[in-house]
């Protein structure tokens, strides 16, 4: 997607072919920086620090972090080394086990000296294979947007709702609950788009908005209380989220605070679309709310924020007094009572486990 | 209630009987500073600048600005003056119309000389009756609280949740949603408050922690998207929230984002209260969601936000991208399908048009 005008992925090849350039995201949306990465260590501080974040970029970015661990030094010892290493950094990150696993098995079967070019490659397919399953689901969700159009008055734009960051910097390129949006902008529909701020982290009003706004799509920050309200007075023509872990049942957990939009959704007859690329799905859990465990974040997310002065320096302040504790739970699950349709890379299906079992186990249902 | 340990209401008459103390809501919770008020013009800043704010605590406020007025000038046009500039302050606050006109009608059959004591007294009583309100709804609502109890393993803490601040800082000690609470606590009980952070403005981090925790009661700050997850769980037993205009059939106007955490109450069989005193009851509208007009308020409440950095300076700082435009309704209508309750000074009862009727228009049923 662009920014400043000029097209760019999340992650990319250097000109030099031994290293990657990535957005740090930590500085975004008041800087906008690249940060080459030559060696493993600084791959894995990216994924760390959360330079990179989103669970389709956090694997390509390990996968190119073992090819330059095989640049240093190509040895068995050295693969088992940079492999737990890079897999350390974000324990719960199921993408991120998978990337490095996937390049893993591959250079085993290669001789050493083969090892960087291999893997390099490698990353770069799964890079690719990732836009790939964006686009798809981009195209499907432009169905419904195109849908959504035909029911609006001429010129009327069509109003959709996201929450946090399910976008293109979360992936390669034109993110999950975004690529509908921008296949739709760029074919020329009147799109817009109601981004909720996310708190704690904020990665709406940050990132969300930081993305729509430099590719050129109108949209609105709101708080995240707002969207009920504009739900109720039929302000929103369509809820799009993402997901980071959808069961078998079709349960979605995504970031804290979407289970509310989906309720609303619901008692206002507004359509609750989640996109959910098909790595996203784990036919060992079924019931969400009971079975997926929900990540316990710093206290400190929610008593503090930063932003940029009016000096223009990046300052963190805290909200809170002092004494008073908080709790902050950084996902929730959404029921797929609530659920309309999960947007895949195969289509649109149910949120249910034989529409599910039939998308995607080829006929091994649950 | 207390502050450092030391009993406080929200406003008080000075000792030398012709000015009024007030506490600088704006600089919450980072600072608790007292401001003297002596004119008129200081009391109508106070209002139209937030030093003050919640309804109660504004009409009180105004009561004694007009107080102040008759004392610099007890004539007949100055009390129509200073009734109007009073007025004009928070044009759309209730409770300040109210009381103003309730003091100038007193004022209007008083011989100037007499005006200033004859307004200061009745100032002093509109505080009183509102402290004995909150009250009332604190003794009704600690029974609910009680049961609450009898239903929880020994020396579990009942958790209550909160949105906004509906405390003893919005009236003159107490609150409405918050007397429950300083009752179960006082007397003793275990309640534990989930208070959410409520953005845009903050007044669940900022003034419900602060003024809880001052008074020693446990609490526990939230992101507002992190509530619905906790019901899930069942770790809330009841919300408890106020309002700023009850309809005749029991629609609640309150803070945006109430709707959505009744919503999630509902769909968890959580209770949902509504400290709703009879002011808040506005008999000539019975649809909430459609006929309640709802205040949008500026932009730079949701793309910015003050708080205290690690030097002790209150900063204000900017959260959004330069360019996007953000939405800020300030209220939303929860249906009075989702509320269990209306916590009245008149006891707990159903938010229906009868049962309202019933309470409060002494047989003129609706």
């Amino acid at each position: 997607m662009r920014v400043d005008g000029k097209p760019y992925t999340t992650i990319w090849a250097g000109d030099d072919g031994a290293s990657i350039k990535i957005i740090d995201q930590t500085r975004l949306p008041h800087r906008f920086e690249i940060i080459t990465i030559s060696d493993v260590d600084t791959a894995a501080r990216a994924i760390a620090e959360m330079w990179v974040r989103g669970a389709p970029l956090i694997g390509v970015t390990a996968a190119y972090g073992l090819a330059l661990a095989m640049r240093a030094d190509p040895a068995d010892a050295n693969l088992e080394r940079a492999s737990a290493h890079l897999k350390a950094m974000r324990p719960t990150a199921v993408n991120l086990q998978w990337a490095v696993d996937r390049v893993r098995r591959l250079l085993e079967a290669a001789p050493p000296p083969q090892r960087f070019k291999t893997a390099f490659a490698e990353a770069g397919v799964i890079a690719r294979d990732d836009i790939a399953l964006c686009e798809a689901i981009g195209m499907h969700g432009l169905s419904l947007i195109k849908t959504l159009v035909a029911g609006k008055p001429p010129g009327a734009p069509v109003n959709i709702l996201t929450h946090c960051n399910a976008g293109w910097l979360a992936t390669v390129d034109w993110g999950t609950a975004t690529a509908p949006v921008y296949k739709a902008h760029d074919a020329g529909l009147a799109v817009h788009v109601y981004v909720d701020e996310t708190r704690p982290r904020n990665q709406g009003a940050a990132l969300t908005a930081f993305e729509l706004g430099q590719h050129g799509v109108p949209h609105t920050v709101i708080a995240d209380n707002a969207g009920g309200h504009l739900m109720q007075h039929g302000g929103i023509d369509a809820v799009i989220v993402g997901t980071d872990r959808t069961t078998a049942s079709g349960d979605v957990c995504n970031k804290i605070g979407t289970y509310l939009k989906a309720l609303a959704a619901k008692d206002n007859g507004v359509p609750f679309y989640v996109a959910a690329p098909s790595p996203s799905i784990d036919f060992s859990i079924a019931d969400g709310v009971r079975e997926v465990p929900i990540e316990i974040r710093s206290e400190a997310e929610v008593t503090h924020i930063s932003g940029l002065t009016a000096d223009g320096e990046v300052t963190r302040v805290r909200l809170t007094p002092e004494g008073s504790r908080a709790l902050n739970p950084a996902f929730d699950v959404t029921p797929a009572r609530l659920v309309t349709g999960l947007i895949t890379e195969r289509g649109v299906i149910e949120a249910n486990a034989s529409a599910l079992a039939a998308a995607f186990r080829e006929g091994i249902a649950g």
